[in-house]
């Protein structure tokens, strides 16, 4: 295999459920998967003894900057523009501004990074807001889809913009272009809400676009398409009510199984599937749409979950995603 | 156990992906499971040699109706007040509204099962558009959520009418007034679109329901409430998805551990946690607000599912859910 580039990622410690014990595991997972990563650690003074769980060798590959302040998890957008000065959140954000680092992640509140990755990255042309994209797991692979909970009120031109976002995206991360579908209640053409049917009119008539029509929520699953557009409150429904249904089968599954032979015997196989279907374990959601590469990562994901959030910053990075979504979007003005 | 009241449930016989069979095997169960009801079967005389499979002391349980002609599964609402006359929903739904049946059932098209029953019956007063209520299936016991799909655009005052009406039905269905959430992309008071946190308002000023505030869809299937209420848009995401998920996971389950002997041990359990946790058994979705008991089938489902759907129908015609939706909710206006 050749060696990759370098490439430095910057990292908000302090964004995440599990701490910032979960954040530097994940660390050492990314930094062991890929060689020639760097990470960039921006954490209050006060939480950087943490890195001494980190091995040596990694542990040279692992700067420092200090931040002041660390934002609430649930802090809202205009909170977040007032006080995030000097957190830990604007310090990534700035490491990847002055390019100190090509990626960022964090996995503090979506409102929060949506904002201050506008105000310090600032926004592609004709982007108004950015979108999140993130993945649902599949039988073969995952499925991408856009906006998972960044815009909720969104028309029928944004939906095309998500599609036309997407399409770059995909193409940079998976080398294909997607097969895309418009999330809907029905497949016939007369179904759903307005901005859902212009929405329609407005992706099949767009050149260059692989558009599949309507999908339904269930289809997602049967990856009949690689990229599902909706808005975000029905992405966030769909990823959220996923992650539920499946954490209750697995749930129940352990406790049907407990104690008995055939649980014994078939825990491994469990675990397996449960690694490769959790949506959770496919954490790392692209914003797209900043002047700049952003990773959300979900709040409750584990240390392989972030892990994963950090190498997909990684792949972005060198793969300039934010170069060719310029390029492609200004192209198609 | 005392004997249940006798009542008569319409069944529309061409509703549904697996045809007349389903329906008939449905309508088996469902009568085996309760033996006071009588079923009025609907359909083309040529469907109806199907009942030759029935067992003898169940055929002289059901009537049966002709129909002239049987509506596309696909079929818009428009062309279904068209087209609907004489069809075996239409049918089913006249014996609704004479009086001779005290429920009909069909897993025919939503959208024209909602048209025809405005036509036919009429809507409760203050009710614009009636509703679809479905369960989701959780740990401890099913969570309803309205509406499913019937309704895609909705104001605030819409979402409340959904947790009225909600109200009232959990109530005569569970006996308990139902603790109510409401589907939101995040708990925070200050999350979501315009219409949901107006809706909140509404909701939380509204005396006599016992509102819990946002939910989040994964938290649905916690059953940290009893009933969600969302638009109908959200509410199919979120079923439909919640069905893709675990038939996914339980084909993957199924293919891991095919051939393995830990698999043969447990595949009873697993049949079992199926059942409980597969949507698609959860069958049956009250059209709530029309002036009569209608329950639309979901297409695809299995004899169980229909069955169940039956019987959610004889349950609500005994304890006469719409005369009480009546009173209830003009005491509210």
């Amino acid at each position: 295999m050749a060696k990759l580039d370098e490439v430095r990622v910057a990292v908000d410690a302090m964004g995440g459920d599990g701490g910032i014990a979960t954040v530097i595991s994940g660390i050492g997972l990314a930094m062991q998967a890929d060689p020639s990563l760097h990470i960039i650690l921006a954490a209050p003074r006060s939480e950087l003894e943490a890195l001494g769980t980190v091995d040596k060798t990694l542990r040279a590959r692992i700067e420092t900057v200090e931040a002041e302040t660390v934002l609430a998890p649930g802090i809202n957008a205009a909170r977040a523009i007032r006080r995030g000065q000097g957190s830990s959140m604007w310090v990534a954000l700035e490491l990847v501004r002055s390019g100190a680092a090509g990626a960022m992640v964090s996995g503090g509140s979506t409102g929060a990074l949506m904002a201050l990755s506008r105000q310090l990255l600032g926004t592609l042309p004709g982007v108004e807001r950015p979108a999140l994209m993130g993945a649902i797991p599949t039988i073969d692979k995952p499925v991408w889809m856009l906006d998972l909970g960044a815009n909720v009120n969104v028309d029928a031109r944004r939906l095309l913009e998500f599609a036309q976002i997407g399409h770059v995206a995909c193409k940079v991360l998976q080398g294909a272009a997607p097969r895309i579908g418009l999330l809907n209640v029905g497949t016939e053409p007369g179904k759903g809400p307005d901005v859902v049917r212009e929405a329609a009119r407005l992706i099949a008539e767009e050149p260059g676009l692989d558009f599949a029509g309507f999908v339904e929520a269930d289809q997602v699953f049967n990856a009949t398409v690689d990229l599902v557009v909706c808005d975000g409150f029905a992405g966030n429904v769909l990823l959220k009510g996923a992650e539920g249904a499946v954490r209750l089968l697995f749930s129940s599954l352990r406790d049907a199984l407990k104690g008995s032979l055939g649980g014994w015997i078939v825990k491994k196989r469990m675990r397996h599937l449960h690694d490769m279907l959790d949506p959770a374990r496919h954490n790392g959601a692209p914003m797209l749409g900043v002047r700049g590469t952003v990773i959300k990562s979900h709040g409750n994901t584990c240390n392989k979950g972030f892990a994963r959030a950090i190498n997909l910053g990684a792949l972005q990075a060198r793969h300039n995603l934010v170069a060719q979504l310029e390029s492609q979007l200004w192209a198609s003005y």
